[in-house]
C-alpha cells in the first residue's frame, strides 16, 4: 500500500483583521470548497493571518530608534523604525550588511528582520504600520485546534507557518512557527535499519515538511491563499510543539 | 477556486542495484498502484536509488586515508576512511567536531559526511561499502525524466532528493539535490504585492518545498517508498535546474 498527503489551499478565506476569529473563516472557506476536516488533517495557517488576528502591528511613527538600532540602519539602510522593532523582537544580531539584517528572534528562529512584515499590510488608516510575529505561535496553533475542534468536531493538527531564508541555499521555503496536536519533531533516535544498523537521520522536523509542502499551494502576495488543509496522513509518533524545532544555539553545529 | 497539490508515495519499488534503471521500476510501481503519471506530475526520487542505480558505492577496504583525513577522523571519532571519502567528494570542511563534519560538497551543498550514507546499503560481496551522491544530479534527474517520457509519453518533472540538517532547527527535512522539467527556483524580484509595495519575498525554492513536501509520505529506513509522485499543481515559471538552488559562498547572508 503506498501513502498519500494531499494539500488544498482554500480559496475565500477574507482578509483578516484585528480580533477576527480565524476558525469560523476556515470553515466556512471549508464549505464554499466543498471540503472538510477530517481525524488526520492537519491546517496551516500563515503566519500573516494569525498575527493579524492577534492584532500583532505596531505602527512605526509611534517608534523612537535607539542609537544601536540608528546604526544598524545606517549599515543595512533599512528604515530605523523598523530596526528598532526587530531589536524589540530579537536576543541577538548575526548578521548586518547592506540590505540585510539577520538576528535571532526571541522565540529562537535564526531569520531576517525577526520576521517582521511591511509587505501587503493594508493600512486603512493612512499610518505606516508593521506586523510583528505571534507572541507565542504554539499557543496560537493550540487555540486555533481547540476552536476546530469546538466547531467542527474534529481534534486536528494545527501548524503556523512562515517563509525562511537559508544560509547556504537560494531562495525560502516555509517552515513551522507553531503547532498543536502533531509531533512536530519525530525523534527516532536508536531505531535500527533492517540492516540492523542504527539510523543515520534520527530525527525528522515533520512540522517544517509539512509546512514546506503547503507553501506550495499556499502561495503569495496577490495569489496567496492563506489557509491550507493536509490530509492523509498522520505519522505514530508522540506530539511535540515546535520549541522542539528550535536548536539550542549552544548545540548549533554549524559554527 | 482552490488549490490542490498530493503527494503518493509508491509502495513496492524494489532493491535497486548498480545499473539498474529507474523508470521501468517506477512505471511498474505506478500501474501496481493503480496510478499514474500526467501533464503536471512530478516524481521525486530518493537519492539513495539514484546514486545506486549509477553504481556510486565506494568500497572501503581500497581506501588509504591521507593524513588530513585521519587528523579529522581523530577529532570527530569517524572512519579515516569515510572521512577520505567525504574529503574526496568536498571543497572544504566547515566544521569538524566529535560525532560531526559539516563540508562543503563539491556541488556547493553545505552538508554533513558530503551526503555518504552507509546505512541501509546492503553489502552481498561481505566488504563494505559507502554510497556517494550521484555524479550530477540535475543530470540524473533529467535522464529520469527523458527515460519517463520515452516510456509513458508524459513530460513529467523530476527531482533528486536528499535529507539535511539545518544549522538552526533541530531535524532533518529533504531538499532537492537535481531537477529537471520544473522551476527549481521561482524569481519574483521586481514583482509587487496590490498595494504597489515590492514583495519582499521574492525568490522561492520551489524544488526544496516539494521535495520536503514528498518526504513525509516518502519515509525512511524500512518503511522507506523511495519514490513519490506529486501532481496537481505546476506553478506557471521558467524551468530552472538546482545549481540555481545553491548559494555561491561569497553571497551566504549568515555568516
Amino acid at each position: 500500500m503506498g501513502r498519500r498527503l494531499c494539500f488544498e489551499a482554500l480559496a475565500g478565506i477574507p482578509e483578516v483583521r484585528p480580533g477576527d476569529a480565524l476558525a469560523p473563516m476556515i470553515v466556512a472557506a471549508l464549505a464554499a470548497n466543498g471540503s472538510a476536516l477530517g481525524h488526520d488533517s492537519i491546517v496551516v495557517v500563515a503566519q500573516k493571518i494569525v498575527s493579524k488576528s492577534e492584532g500583532r502591528f505596531a505602527w512605526l511613527d509611534e517608534i523612537v530608534p535607539s542609537a544601536k538600532a540608528q546604526e544598524l540602519a545606517d549599515i543595512t539602510g533599512k528604515d530605523a523604525r523598523l530596526v528598532e522593532l526587530t531589536l524589540s523582537e530579537s536576543n541577538r544580531v548575526l548578521r548586518a550588511v547592506p540590505g540585510v539584517l539577520i538576528v535571532r528572534h526571541r522565540l529562537g528562529y535564526v531569520m531576517a528582520n525577526a520576521g517582521i512584515d511591511m509587505s501587503n499590510v493594508p493600512d486603512e488608516v493612512g499610518r505606516e504600520r508593521a506586523l510583528l510575529l505571534p507572541l507565542d505561535p504554539d499557543a496560537s496553533a493550540a487555540a486555533l485546534r481547540e476552536a476546530l475542534r469546538l466547531a467542527t468536531g474534529q481534534a486536528v493538527g494545527v501548524i503556523v507557518s512562515d517563509s525562511f531564508g537559508r544560509p547556504w541555499r537560494n531562495g525560502v521555503v516555509n517552515v513551522a512557527l507553531g503547532s498543536a496536536g502533531i509531533p512536530a519533531l519525530i525523534d527516532r533516535r536508536g531505531d535500527t535499519d533492517r540492516h540492523g544498523r542504527t539510523l543515520q537521520i534520527t530525527q525528522t522536523a515533520f512540522a517544517d515538511a509539512v509546512a514546506a509542502g503547503a507553501a506550495v499551494v499556499m502561495g503569495e502576495g496577490d495569489e496567496g491563499m492563506p489557509v491550507v488543509v493536509a490530509s492523509g496522513f498522520m505519522p505514530a509518533a508522540p506530539e511535540t510543539d515546535c520549541r522542539a524545532l528550535v536548536r539550542p544555539i549552544d548545540t548549533d553545529l554549524f559554527q
